[in-house]
């Protein structure tokens, strides 16, 4: 079979403008703000017209623990899409944009795949609408008015040792990741300690994706801890007064993007916060807005279910009063295989056995999916060497767990090889009994909130945390802290915080290295590994590939 | 005379959709690229398919040496297209972008005041479409490729003693002026100095303005030196295979943007390199472009014209092939009194002697002129207090130099207010004799075309440059450079490099500090005085007071 490739397809697609796309939503072409012919924005006024609509019904699609065969989650997000619209729902796509700097080291971040693919694929993957942009400015804005504010007699006593703002680029650049600033003499400050991070770490990333509009993001904005002061007090942003011009910044990026599938159905792209030492959902304001515009807003999380659709409900559903109606479980015959002990070039000759022996990661996630009050749908996404017998055992195992796994082939077919998936899924969205509660209460305990994680979602013994960091949790607790969420921030390739582990492992403890208070996204992040802040280039980045063609087009771009 | 706030005026702009600002100069809306409803870029296509038409005049703003008192350079430039539109011609604006920076540092960019303003004002001062952001990515993706390519092994065999190319970023940040990067350890790459510019001082912008094409971008922007190797050779920035996935950050940014002024006329607002270490001038492929589409032509160059406009002729007109039909030189009668020797505060009193003192600036910035070919119409923009005396005063010195003095009010009164002087350029243009030429040869030596600026132009005895510098000089002759033209990087205050010495001073001389090749971008830039590519924020940033106001209207943005 020799299918095109993705980039391939995307250049193919028969694109509508993109006022015709807002059409099928009943926005007025006035109310969209084109960037070009092919994406636009909702504009703020129409977004507060439609606040008093009916919601639709929201679905969450997340996965088994990613492994390198690769469960194509976001290609499920928008092939479901493309297949209740197939079935004549009014069904719309809601997911993060990509960050720019990774496309030049690694690859693109392709919204989906094969048939089942968001298009303008390029410039998606390059400047898009420039939110990131804006981000990054409204960050180092604050950053650049820090260092103004100790430079002019530094009024609030900062600790210059104590800093904790970074400042953030949209590129792989390992060599800003750790900087001395204000080097030079009297006239460019006075030098301390720096550094950046990837704009998709930046705080005001997770507020954009969390606040509920243009008041509550600048308040969060104000709320954020940029510094210390030597009595470890807190300087807020605020204090800085850079919370007015930070939003003016970010005014237009507020608004959610529209772009379109493949089949022409509408999808909103907004917002990229980290997986880890933030939420991994697309915006707030995007998905509010598409409940009140489409029938069934299909959206997905970062990660595994283990922590992307545990930070969905557990963060975001709770701060925005939001509540899934069916969580689809994205799974593959390969990644099973992987989690039953394959390795990655043995993947392509049935091995029943290894499929049985993997399911159990997949009862896992199924499990607590439902310890949330919402039903679970397994989508196993096909691919080209899967085997009756395999598909066969995932299903049988998948019962026994008290659900149902449906076999989709829209990278394949697009929506309509996702007919039975859409079909199955609106059903159950549309039964959902509306038990849906987070894990943890506001008012529990912060050490107990991450107990709860550990042990009833990752299934481990017991949390391994020292002195220190108990005291510092209770000493947000007494600041006033104590009701936000955990951000767990941890390896997505296991239940553990060993990447190796697959499968359903038992008997191991979950050690916290550090936890970290984003006071304005409103969680507290609990870190149990390695996070990289700022990644590097690769020894051949892709870059050196990206070019414009002949034709114009973009080279290398994937 | 209760004037409404240059924000206020443009706010209340009855903007028309940009599709039909587009459609007066023949634009078809599919290819123009719209950002909301009063921003557009005109598509690559379309300024493909009209290379072939005839080209209108072009007509070039330029002024006597600015003083604190303002001379209106912008002001004049779009109230002269609202002038010339008046009388029924068809003419454009074309000037250049807003930095985002300086907004939240001392003051607005705003382009043009009063009642000769462009609009959307706001946006154009916040990310307008994305260009600055563009060439920041483009910029420093080709810092991270450098680092990375050292870090991997280095088989360029750069110095990292030599490491020429810094990063940007849009925003005043002195503590970004000089850092040690790379710190941290072995997974950090090799620690070194290196620091930040503002966006605007990237190489990468001058060569947006000067590229012809994508093609010629990337050749440019392969080009750029970035490092040299411990026996002093360059290392390209095409060596570090950059300059494709550059192109391709830039690839939007490439195309003109459209927008309007108060009276719906059409405004092409592209590109912004610094007027210092750069050339000053928009984009030469909306320069050409606005040529192919409208009559008349009005663009401006940054400082006064011994700077800006000796580099628009030298470097803009020179490479793109261009020539001003007629020079508008600006001057106001305060500005004289300046020139004359009064102070700031002493302006609004009748002193007709003063003005008389100060005309030999305006006189000298005539003559010269003139000696590139170009006709002069001198544009005396009206301010309120100017006393009929004072006026005649200057019209009468003007008269004396061969040219002619037209008053004008089109920052009270609008395209009304410049009918006058629009009549005159048109009739100006129209009779041009075609004898623009550079003032110096591409085949003349560097130091000597820098003597030929310097006495010339700034009319000095001498060039004062030590032995190293002349050195440099033969030594980029010797490597193929010698044909370039030459950037003065000088104080915009007065003919000498003492920006205390108004009027028309004679009997000095201009002492070389520095010289830079800027070989993508293609011209030497020539230091004579202190040059900042980074500036800082004052102790009370404007950022402090920009916010949204109840209605969501940006507040503090002047």
């Amino acid at each position: 079979m020799a299918m095109k490739s993705d980039i391939q397809i995307a250049r193919e697609a028969s694109k509508k403008p993109i006022q015709e796309i807002g059409e099928k939503l009943g926005i007025p072409s006035d109310e969209l703000l084109p960037y070009g012919h092919d994406k636009a924005k909702v504009s703020q006024k129409f977004i507060n017209q439609v606040r008093g609509n009916k919601d639709g019904k929201l679905i969450l699609v997340t996965s088994i623990n990613p492994t390198p065969a690769g469960e194509g989650k976001s290609t499920t997000t928008v092939g479901l899409v493309d297949g209740l619209n197939r079935i004549g729902k009014k069904a719309a796509v809601c997911i993060r944009e990509a960050s720019l700097g990774p496309n030049f080291g690694m690859k693109g971040g392709a919204a989906g795949g094969g048939y089942a693919q968001v298009v303008p694929m390029d410039d998606m993957n390059l400047h898009f609408t420039g939110d990131f942009h804006a981000i990054t400015s409204a960050h180092n804005l604050l950053a650049a008015m820090i260092d103004n504010h100790i430079y002019w007699g530094n009024s609030l006593e900062i600790d210059t040792r104590r800093v904790t703002w970074r400042r953030v680029i949209d590129m792989n650049d390992r060599a800003l990741r750790q900087i001395t600033a204000s080097l030079g003499g009297v006239s460019n400050g006075f030098p301390r300690e720096a550094g950046f991070d990837i704009t998709v770490a930046s705080e005001v990333m997770a507020i954009l994706c969390l606040a509920n509009d243009l008041k509550d993001l600048q308040e969060r904005l104000g709320a954020m801890i940029v510094a210390y002061r030597r009595d470890k007090s807190p300087v807020y942003a605020r204090d800085i007064k850079a919370d007015g011009a930070m939003t003016v910044l970010l005014k237009d990026a507020m608004q959610p993007n529209l772009v379109q599938t493949l089949e022409n159905n509408p999808a909103f792209v907004h917002g990229g916060p980290f997986a880890n030492i933030a939420h991994g959902c697309n915006s707030v304001i995007a998905t509010t807005t598409a409940l009140k515009l489409a029938d069934y807003v299909v959206t997905e999380a970062g990660f595994g279910a283990d922590l992307g659709a545990e930070k969905f409900m557990d963060i975001k559903c709770r701060k925005a009063g939001l509540h899934p109606a069916v969580v689809v479980l994205v799974a593959t015959v390969r990644a099973m295989k992987m989690n039953g002990g394959l390795g990655k070039n043995e993947l392509d000759h049935e091995d029943v056995e290894a499929v049985k022996k993997g399911c159990p990661n997949l009862g896992r996630h199924i499990e607590n999916v439902k310890s949330f009050g919402v039903p679970v749908v397994v989508a196993l996404n096909h691919f080209v060497h899967d085997t009756e017998a395999e598909i066969q055992a995932v299903k049988d195992y998948v019962k026994t767990m008290g659900a149902e796994a449906i076999v989709s082939k829209h990278w394949a077919q697009g929506g309509e090889g996702a007919v039975d998936l859409a079909t199955r899924v609106a059903e159950v969205a549309d039964e959902d009994p509306g038990n849906f509660s987070p894990i943890y209460p506001d008012d529990m305990g912060l050490f107990q909130k991450i107990e709860t994680i550990a042990k009833r979602i990752y299934r481990a013994d017991e949390v391994l945390a020292d002195q220190k960091i108990r005291n510092q949790l209770k000493e947000w607790e007494e600041q006033g802290y104590g009701n936000l969420p955990i951000c767990m921030a941890k390896t997505q390739y296991s239940f553990t915080t060993d990447p190796n582990r697959r499968g359903a492992p038992t008997g191991f403890g979950v050690p916290v290295r550090e936890v970290r208070l984003s006071a304005g996204a409103g969680f507290v992040v609990v870190i149990c590994g390695e996070i990289m802040t700022m990644p590097g280039l690769p020894s051949v980045p892709s870059a050196v590939n990206i070019k414009l063609d002949a034709n114009g087009d973009i080279e290398g771009l994937s």
